[in-house]
C-alpha cells in the first residue's frame, strides 16, 4: 500500500511541511521545512550550511526516526483543513541537486501515513476521519540498494560522504515498527 | 528573558501551531494543533476525545518534552516567511475550558525559542536571523505549584486526575536541559 494519486498530487501541490526530529537525549525539534516528493521517498535540506541544523545533527546522531505533517487550512469559514502526516525513516543526508538547489538533502522513507480531506470538505460535527496507510519495508535501505536505487533517481549521485557524515555514531533508535493509533 | 512583545503579538494572532512530542520507543509525532497563548504558557487540546491522540498518550507516558512552531508565510514572490520556535516542557493535561471549548488541555511552558522575522521582510541573500530566548526554570512546576497559579489563570481548576491519566508511568525522559545550536 502506498500513497493514493490524491494523496500524491497534495504532496506536490504542498511543498512545505513541518517536521519532527529527535535528539539523543530525547528532546523533539520542529521546523518548518521545503518538501520534495519523488513519488515514493520526501526529500529536505538543500544547501550546505543545513547540515549545522538541529534537524540534520539528530539525524546524524543515530534519530532516523522522524515525523513530517504538510497540512493546511483551506478556509476558516467554513472550517476546512487537510492534511497528511507521516511517519519515516531518515537516511544518512549526502549531496545531490534537489528543489530548492545544490545541497545536503536527506531522503526520508514513509513508514506510516495519515491523511485527512484530500477531498477539501468543511469539517461537520466530528472531525475527519483519517486514511492509514503502510508503506512497506523500504526503510531502512542498505547502502547497496540506496546507491543502486540513486542511479534511477534524479539526483546526484553521492561520492563518499561528507566528512560531518563520517562523525555520526552508529544509530541508537531501535529498529521496531511504530504501534500507532490515533 | 521571556517572549517580546512582538513575539507575543506573533502567537496570539496566529493560533495554529504544529506540535511534536516523542513516544516512549523515541518515535516522534508530529501535527497540525490550535495553540492558545496566554502570555507565559502554551495551551494545547480541547475536547475530550484528544485524549486518545498520539500526542497526549506521548505525554501521559512520560514524553513531556516538546516542540512547537507556529509559522507562516506571508508570501511567496518575494519570498516572506517568519515563525516561532519553541521548546517546552508540557504538563500532564487536565480539563478545563479553552480556546476551542470545554475539554482535557495540556499546558506548555516555554524552555527555549526561537523567532524569526517578526518584521515580515522579504528574505535577502541569507536566511533571516534567529532571537533565541531562555525562558527560565518555570518548566516544571511542582503539583502544588501548578495549582497555586491555576487559581489565577482563566481555567476550570483541576479535580481529581481523569482515570487515563493515573494509568501514565513516571517519566523517562530526563530532566537535562537541551543543548541548543541552531
Amino acid at each position: 500500500m502506498s500513497f493514493t494519486d490524491e494523496e500524491a498530487a497534495y504532496l506536490r501541490e504542498n511543498p512545505m511541511g513541518r517536521l519532527a526530529t529527535v535528539a539523543p537525549d530525547g528532546s523533539p525539534d520542529v521546523v518548518p521545512v521545503a518538501v520534495e516528493f519523488d513519488g515514493a521517498y520526501l526529500w529536505v535540506g538543500g544547501g550546505s550550511a543545513v547540515t549545522r541544523t538541529r534537524k540534520f545533527r539528530n539525524v546524524a546522531a543515530g534519530g532516523e526516526k522522524v515525523a513530517l505533517v504538510v497540512d493546511d487550512t483551506v478556509s476558516f469559514a467554513p472550517f476546512t483543513a487537510r492534511g497528511i502526516r507521516i511517519y519515516g525513516a531518515a537516511e544518512q543526508p549526502f549531496e545531490r541537486v534537489g528543489m530548492v538547489g545544490p545541497g545536503v538533502y536527506m531522503r526520508i522513507a514513509p513508514t506510516v501515513s495519515w491523511s485527512w480531506n484530500m477531498a477539501g470538505e468543511p469539517v461537520g460535527e466530528t472531525w475527519y476521519a483519517t486514511r492509514r496507510a503502510h508503506h512497506g519495508r523500504h526503510g531502512r535501505p542498505r547502502r547497496r540498494e540506496r546507491t543502486d536505487q540513486s542511479s534511477t533517481m534524479p539526483t546526484t549521485a553521492p561520492g563518499s560522504p561528507p566528512a560531518w557524515a563520517a562523525r555520526a555514531p552508529p544509530g541508537r533508535h531501535t529498529p521496531e515498527r511504530p504501534r500507532v493509533r490515533l
